[in-house]
């Protein structure tokens, strides 16, 4: 296993670079995903490793990456997999146990789900996995978690993959005592931290936390 | 029940202005969501009803809209339900058979993720609701559906709440033939209309379709 954490780059469109630059730590391993290359160059950061189908890419960053001897995973792009999903299964085979998912979400609504869904592969359960854009972290409980923030932030609970049961929350402005949350209803939307941590527990299904760090969460 | 079409109007970010103009037609009624009246007003459409807690509305609208008839059902802003929740109870408790939700994707991404796991709601099986932002249709599938589009056209088929099986496709570039797609996996991302329709039918689960209109999808 491997204390470092992976930084996974992806392409998406929302991006906060100066709040990416301070949250990167100097031996965290950077891992691009196509375009996320792109991304990468703007942060000032050399991957390690950039992994895709390179559709996104030009000749001659290509070039650039192989001369500055960066690893190049190419993948045929007519696959099962989208790029994310395969840089996952590359960071878990390289023994990551903290992964941060970077730029995932914004642009075409279908990848954003796609990203977001990722996090529920089975090859992740007990790892320590995270989206993370600088704005938001987005990260799954299926027993409990807690994390830090500050009081009137944005904390938004939903379940994924099903109904989640025996829910029980500490620190947050409306409390779930452990009742249960239904994906097609929207009652776990636009909660918020009343103190500079929250728990969550629950005892069935999966629960998609969306934290809005502070001054970037909605009304 | 009512044969007119409800076009419920959200606060999202992603409204293509012009393309919803084209998509209105005469006799449509509209439901204006909370900040979604601003958008309304940009289009040059009066809302029939606007619904919701008000709380991005300024007073000087919320009177101009009273004075030109318009009625306004105000929630409390601290209530179990989005707003959208609450206009899609009100068209289908007003007999609304066919609802398009229009301008709900863009913006906060757990709004967004709200948004369209409301279309599992079950006040709305059997009925044809989708959400439309111009660029964008997306809509549930949890036994058939058939779609016209372009040749070319990305489709994505995304499992909700849970996995979906028994799915076989027509008109689409990669087929599938009986198999099942998991809401964790990303294998139902950019698959592609190659006939001016397609059509889905599965045996168990529900499939979120999204298909982008013309030179609008990705690559």
């Amino acid at each position: 296993m491997v204390s470092q954490r992976a930084l996974i780059v992806v392409s998406g469109t929302s991006c906060q670079e100066d709040a990416l630059r301070r949250f990167r730590q100097p031996d965290d391993v950077i891992i691009a995903v196509d375009g996320g290359a792109h991304h990468c160059l703007r942060l000032g950061w050399r991957p390690h490793v950039v992994i895709g189908d390179f559709d996104s890419l030009s000749p001659e960053y290509l070039q650039q990456f192989e001369q500055e001897g960066v690893l190049l995973l190419r993948y045929p792009p007519e696959k099962d997999e989208t790029d994310l999903e395969l840089a996952l299964q590359y960071a878990v085979q390289r023994g990551y146990r903290h992964i941060r998912i970077l730029c995932a979400l914004g642009g075409r609504v279908d990848q954003t789900l796609a990203n977001l869904f990722l996090l529920g592969l089975p090859v992740l359960k007990n790892l320590d996995v995270r989206l993370e854009d600088g704005e938001v972290e987005a990260f799954l409980i299926d027993s409990e978690a807690e994390w830090q923030g500050v009081p009137g932030e944005t904390v938004s609970l939903i379940p994924l993959f099903g109904v989640a049961q025996g829910i029980w929350t500490e620190g947050l402005r409306y409390p779930l005592r452990g009742e249960t949350l239904y994906p097609e209803r929207s009652r776990g939307i636009s909660n918020e931290m009343v103190d500079h941590q929250a728990r969550v527990r629950l005892s069935q299904g999966v629960l998609l936390c969306i934290h809005f760090h502070s001054d970037t969460g909605g009304s």
